[in-house]
């Protein structure tokens, strides 16, 4: 059996392309005491992904030149020289773009069983449903009656800011690249309202929809969204920055919001965070939005790319916008 | 006697001229029962003044076309129908670019006599003194050890600023426009450095001074400085929006801080408030900065313009950098 890998092969300059990546295969290493090895079943493929393949420093160090690329993951237990990983145990963690990944445990979470569908672990089980918990919830502090505006509202973490937020009692406006994506998020999620932005007039229509104000805006996208929210923004506003989608492929430099100011008259506050930092409180929100789920009351859609040589191609898809939910490769 | 009296006459594009403002006089009304009437001393030339005159919605509504314009100011009861009014009472208000003003004590603050010169009840014991202890103490929430960077040092609130962030056990670093002004921020006011903003590698010396990192971020002047203090902001950093200077007089649109999604790598938060909204708090600082200043350990200067006819040109030296210190006009 072989492990084949995504490498990070260039640095790109603006969007990836099939150069940005090399497809390897390798033989799988023997374990050494206390290692186990992990089938990877699923990958999540997400955003941030894109900060992470440039040369600066952030939150987290870059990848490197010829190393697998970062990702989180889903998989079985194959093989194990570790008393705590059962072959056949299903494992979270950061195990890269690759098939198979060698481990030692003090990194991974075992789950034993899956209650749900795997994909779930890596949505609104995993990180980016983490994000909209913790993002609404603690940065955002949203109190009943109050309004948010979510951009990317149809993706991963915007869907379930939407449906937290209308859980908490709040009014749920939501901006998405297209009518399919909007309806979702009315009929399925529950959002009050959803424009797209892609819409000729979609700023005259976002501004009648958000004619009572903003009380919070989730960001993902930044850019023209962030200044239009900004410009809608209430006494004592919130701006939560989760992402700046339409900026990280910039050759040019980030867009600021000109409507900055709005923040200093309305007393407002931008306010940014990593979901990484709440790792200690995983479990609470895991344990809220299994509940939710399970009482119909939380849903989440997933796009399936299949196949590791997928992975270039379907990289692109988070920023065409030519996809629905969650995006995940399986393996 | 004649009430002379500056208008607003013409709202600016750009920086104000000679064309914006009109000068009158007119006759002294009579007073009414339960009035008074406040021969004004000084008067306060603020750099928020300037976005009072726009014709936008803001924290206060635009000056009027025609009206007298929008001041602090202390000055002395002249004539009362008002039994808590006496002759010879000091009285700090809202009274206008003015020499008299008729009042029902609905929205002045009577001092009676004065334990300081006057004009330091325009500065450090005024709107300027509590904008910087509430800023920084509430806003900016610092704590001993931290680096707090301030813009506009030597001026009526980042000079404030800088002595309080000295007595809270900070590290002060400070920005100012001329050798002079940064001098004196180092050497009367106790900052640890301050960088002259207009030198040929100011952003090089800059980055020296800030290689520790930045905890806290006093804005006063937004634009260039706005994106610098961004890109050197360590984790959980504050940026506090007290105003933005360079921006107010722009005939383009307000430049965005490019850099701001520091604050979503770094976990920081950029917020903005306004001094009015701590009137409930006014003499907390205001005993406070007394005792700070009775025992030598809070100083000020100011910059006295003489004459209600100079109203034109002192306000112009808001922006031009050629002042030092809090600038106040002498009636």
């Amino acid at each position: 059996m072989k492990n084949k890998q995504v490498l990070l092969k260039e640095r790109p300059v603006g969007m990836t392309t099939a150069d940005t990546w090399q497809i390897q295969e390798v033989d799988l290493p023997q374990l050494k005491e206390g290692e186990y090895l992990t089938q990877i079943k699923y990958i999540s493929i997400d955003p941030a992904m894109r900060g992470w393949i440039d040369d600066k420093p952030s939150y987290l160090p870059p990848v490197k030149l010829g190393e697998v690329m970062r990702a989180g993951t889903i998989g079985v237990v194959a093989e194990s020289k570790n008393e705590k990983f059962e072959v056949g145990d299903w494992i979270m963690g950061w195990q890269g773009v690759q098939s198979f990944a060698v481990a030692d445990g003090s990194r991974e979470v075992n789950l034993k069983d899956l209650v749900l569908p795997p994909e779930k672990y890596l949505a609104v089980l995993g990180l980016p449903g983490y994000t909209a918990y913790f993002g609404l919830l603690d940065i955002g502090n949203p109190k009943e009656g109050e309004t948010v505006f979510v951009s990317g509202a149809a993706g991963a973490v915007g869907s379930i800011v939407g449906q937290i937020a209308k859980l908490k009692g709040l009014n749920v406006i939501g901006t998405a690249g297209s009518d399919e994506k909007c309806n979702y998020c009315i009929k399925e999620l529950g959002f009050d309202s959803c424009i797209n932005y892609k819409n000729e007039d979609a700023f005259d229509q976002l501004r009648k929809a958000t004619k009572g104000g903003i009380d919070i805006y989730f960001d993902n996208v930044g850019g023209k969204m962030l200044d239009f929210a900004l410009s809608r923004l209430k006494f004592k506003g919130r701006v939560v920055l989760c992402g700046a989608i339409s900026q990280y492929n910039n050759t040019t430099p980030v867009k600021g919001p000109s409507n900055y100011l709005s923040l200093l008259v309305n007393r407002g506050k931008m306010e940014g965070f990593i979901v990484m930092d709440y790792k200690a409180r995983y479990q609470e929100a895991a344990l809220q939005m299994s509940q939710w789920m399970a009482e119909g009351k939380l849903i989440s859609r997933e796009q399936i790319e299949k196949g590791l040589d997928q992975f270039p191609s379907a990289f692109n898809l988070l920023f065409s916008g030519d996809k629905r939910g969650k995006l995940i490769l399986e393996v």
